[in-house]
């Protein structure tokens, strides 16, 4: 059995290229019993339980419901609208996207030329979107440093390199680094002659500095930049990656030329839905106490995975982070396979093995933070694993 | 009232440039109550309700719900697959679109370069997503020809003209004509020396050549003209705009290529979902079932509407059409202004003012076939409109 899940995995996980398997291609093959927890998902599955309650209403209207599969939903611009009031920035400065992933793909092929800086480990879509023509160039997190991001270096190597375009995820996917919201605006203020610096913020909701509710977000200061394009995805903070919502905050110039040639009726009804829910006070008073809640439960199952790796600290390396995930390193012959095809096999667990991760040296797995509940599953089985 | 719907009307219409607002946009103005079937949008609505059933059972098993929600959907090829068994077309030679309009942007954006002949009047995504440099050749339908299509002077002009790429909407949206599968693969065939024909056949199940289960698509000849790239949307023959299902037939480079840069996480879980299900046998033979009621109904109320053209062809023209939509002409000094707003404001139906359609000189509105008993109250209601 044991054999059978780990030739499955390996066999999907070569096929899905630098992504892992979706949970749903998973499960075709490997059947709905062997896999209980998805820790590989980075999202806050108690927020999808409270959009899941509005999606109950709007079902039971059936009116509405008909319509949302039926007709064409509002078109880009409609959508900004609702978003533009809960963001309290200007709708022309929005645009609306069929997940993050769309607003990278639409950035990176129509605004970055000649060249760019990655910063390493990211999220791949980063250097794979890029046109052929396009010149990479690579900083390095260093582990030893906990991945910590040095500003100073990366604004003489950018001068140096005579770099065009840059990439900061903030916090940093699979790293979970953090920079505070005035170190980046120091980094805007300072690389202004960049043809494009793109602010990933998807992670933004998970990182905490002291206070639960402090909004440490960058999107209202886009405006005094235009240079930058922030990126959000909605499919973290809220759980709705099926519903494939996310987002970009850019000069109205380039809003405006990338509507007059595309992405019209870019998201669905539901994702239309979302949106609007999303602009109901109500419904953000109810979000707010739910990332709390994450918030408290993350830092607490973050706080007993570094404890497990001070215990086992021969066998693995727990790292910082100020996410909702988390990176291991499996240490002494320990591999990130090992690790991850036993907690599938033996415990139900899907964790991301990072070993497609380039610029990640090491046996690294991503495990995110899901509820209390599942968090102490989780602990107990990676204790038992390294016993 | 009637001045206040009027208003609102046209202020939204200039609002949605080239295209029609949504449904869920007019009603947030004009309210729930005004509106009583919408004749604008192209669907079967039979085909909706079949879906709605599959939805149903989805919602009800917890899991799987809350998995389509919150969990990553399947990547593009994973969805293809599903797909390909249904189509007897290769997986390696589908792209899966949010919608048959993100088909569109990314062959118009990645592959049309030099000049491209439009037939007019057309769908207007065709020449509105094109890049700024590409020159563009209107190849002009006539009215007084039935906007009949005559093949030989497109293949000349496109020859005389050192035309590289060339659009073919069959059925044409939004004319209704419709060419033979036999002069599709004619015109192939002729234009070899193209870089790309694109055959869009979203509205290929509503055409009708005395045979109501005949497959008239091109698809299983796309793999012997690798030029060739079909568009397909699923919006109009399932009736589901609002989940953003499309696809594309092209050859393996081409969709290698594209999904190389882009596109991986482009489908919702709904959208999933609906390709899933489409992949059962069980479900075809229900849709095709509802196919042939939709077809006779269409076939009928059209049949209708030319009779009462008939009757008052002094104040309009009902053009022929195979499709499931047609068009109507005002005629002396009734103007498709009018139509729209009488429809709307009096009868409560929404129909598609065509004022804006670039290639189409006259007072022309479109209107969709509906179901039976809502194609009948059109028919009243046009009737007492033209008393």
């Amino acid at each position: 059995m044991k054999e059978k899940i780990k030739e499955t995995y390996l066999k999907l996980k070569s096929e899905s290229g630098s992504h892992s398997p979706s949970i749903e291609t998973l499960l075709e093959i490997i059947g709905e019993s062997t896999l209980k927890h998805d820790f590989c998902f980075l999202s806050n599955p108690l927020a999808t339980g409270i959009f899941k309650s509005e999606l109950d209403d709007l079902i039971k209207d059936k009116l509405k419901w008909n319509r949302t599969v039926e007709a064409y939903p509002p078109q880009n611009r409609a959508i900004a609208s609702y978003l533009s009031q809960v963001l309290k920035v200007n709708q022309e400065n929005i645009i609306i996207g069929n997940g993050a992933v769309e607003i990278i793909q639409m950035v990176l092929h129509k605004y970055v030329k000649e060249n760019i800086m990655i910063i390493l480990p990211t999220f791949s879509p980063y250097y794979e979107y890029l046109n052929d023509t396009i010149r990479i160039e690579y900083f390095h997190l260093k582990k030893e440093n906990d991945f910590q991001l040095n500003t100073g270096e990366l604004i003489s190597q950018c001068r140096d390199k005579g770099i065009k375009n840059l990439v900061l995820i903030n916090p940093n996917n699979p790293t979970g680094t953090y920079m505070p919201r005035k170190e980046v605006l120091n980094l805007f203020s300072e690389l202004k002659e960049l043809d494009n610096i793109i602010i990933d913020e998807s992670f933004i909701d998970f990182a905490y500095e002291g206070e639960f509710e402090a909004n440490l977000s960058t999107v209202n200061h886009i405006k005094d930049y235009p240079n930058v394009i922030l990126v959000k995805s909605m499919s973290k903070d809220f759980g709705i990656a099926g519903i494939r919502c996310g987002y970009g905050i850019m000069n109205k110039e380039k809003v405006d030329e990338l509507l007059e040639t595309g992405y019209l009726w870019n998201i669905s009804g539901l994702g239309s839905f979302f949106f609007k829910t999303l602009s109901r006070p109500d419904f953000i008073e109810k979000y707010k106490k739910v990332k709390v809640e994450y918030l408290k439960t993350t830092i607490k199952f973050f706080e007993n995975l570094i404890k497990i790796g001070n215990t086992h600290s021969n066998k693995i390396r727990v790292y910082p982070s100020n996410a909702n995930f988390i990176l291991i390193e499996g240490l002494n012959g320990i591999t990130s396979e090992y690790l991850t095809i036993n907690l599938l096999a033996e415990h139900g667990l899907y964790v991301r093995d990072c070993n497609d991760k380039i610029g990640l040296e090491g046996d690294f797995i991503r495990v995110a933070a899901r509820t209390q509940k599942e968090n102490e599953y989780f602990l107990n089985s990676l204790n038992s694993l390294l016993l």
